[in-house]
């Protein structure tokens, strides 16, 4: 399946009063390689592929991470995103985050292909992955 | 073992393009319910009792949630949030949110007490737990 | 003109390795006060009121903020905000943060009544202020 | 006097329910390139420099910024930074972020160069710029 290699700093304003990275900060820059990785996959920006398919975002429903060491502001660090499994409107993705070769967090997270609904502008209802989709996240 | 409460309001500063709680701020929420159930345990504020233990802190090692339904900015949430597991220097703290009673999102979290290494300040270790604290942490 | 307080305690996700609140945090506290006073003014919840009112939001374009003193994770906060000037289309507000009765962080920003263009889905516009809207900002 | 350029991408994390960047995110981002000029003028990172001139950090004591025209997630952004005012304790820095050539957003910060007080852990004192710290700020 598809995968994606990101990098990035780790920065002050993502760290806390013990001077390390503040968890949730992790989820958002796994969010942006989740990103990353499906812009890939579609070869569209986010805004433009959610226009293209007719959605309005892919939500996350379920995530799990591990942190086993600290990472700190200054720290260049390189994420490897990649797709590990597609349902009929479901995906998980696994992001393995490392500092000089040696993994520091890693994150699975289950997202949903999701539109509006046309009834409920508020709500928000699934949609079955279009199978082109699915064929890119499988990396054909 | 001891549980807490808390209520706040989802607002827009947590949502999304999407228009609902962007996920990583779902961990934010839980982290200050995490320090409001151990200023409770210990009857002190998170800045006395770092201090009074002698720790700087006790960051997340391993993290899991799932988000059932999403929540909106402007909606009321209650947070049940209880300690369900103590090791040595570790401690396992579950979180329930709900709106209206139903519950919208629930986090599971591993966390280990720790201290400034005193041989390298920028380092982190982890400490026996005081048996004050896990007595506390039990409800006792 | 419109006034309203609102108390918030200052947390851990808030603070940077200095120990102390990072000062974007400041201005999603006063967001949150700007989306609280404009509650008030017009009875209704945000959510409520963009419907109501067929707007989207209402952006900063400009805002300026002084930070006296720092706050800490488990200060208790009172923010005092008012409307200090409305235009057309835009406002201004101010927010006076303080601590235990003495000032610590003060914002002021000015903000845009703005629809969608139905031209176009993307893009901003700003839209006068209806009367109504103008004459309980005003506090009549 | 010196200044940096540094390049960033607006992204899905740092944008609200209207689809355009939250405000207080661009304080983030206009934070981080305050530390790549620092950085880049004094040739350490910040974790160094904070080290070596013996302080704990920069906070900010007064900030303004226009927010032009919005950004929105997968804008290629690029933030002009610049000091443009030094003083015993405390300097001036500028920002231009621009968007394919347009300046979208400006914002203008003063901070202190401020060390923890030694009678006091949790407080914060300013410290007088080290000479050499003046020099390269001045682009000397």
């Amino acid at each position: 399946m598809l995968s994606n290699v990101r990098k990035t700093r780790i920065e002050w304003c993502q760290c806390d009063p013990l001077g390390i990275i503040f968890y949730p900060r992790y989820f958002e820059i796994f969010d942006t390689c989740t990103t990353t990785l499906i812009e890939r996959a579609l070869g569209m920006n986010k805004i433009d592929y959610l226009k293209a398919y007719g959605i309005a975002g892919h939500p996350v429903v379920e995530t799990q991470a591990r942190f086993r060491t600290p990472t700190r502001f200054g720290d260049e660090v390189e994420i490897v995103s990649a797709f590990v499994a597609c349902g009929r409107s479901s995906f998980k993705i696994e992001h393995k985050l490392s500092r000089a070769g040696v993994i520091a967090a890693e994150g699975f997270e289950t997202r949903v292909w999701s539109a509006r609904d046309p009834q409920d502008e508020t709500h928000i209802k699934s949609q079955p992955l279009p199978p082109i989709v699915l064929a890119r996240f499988n990396g054909n």
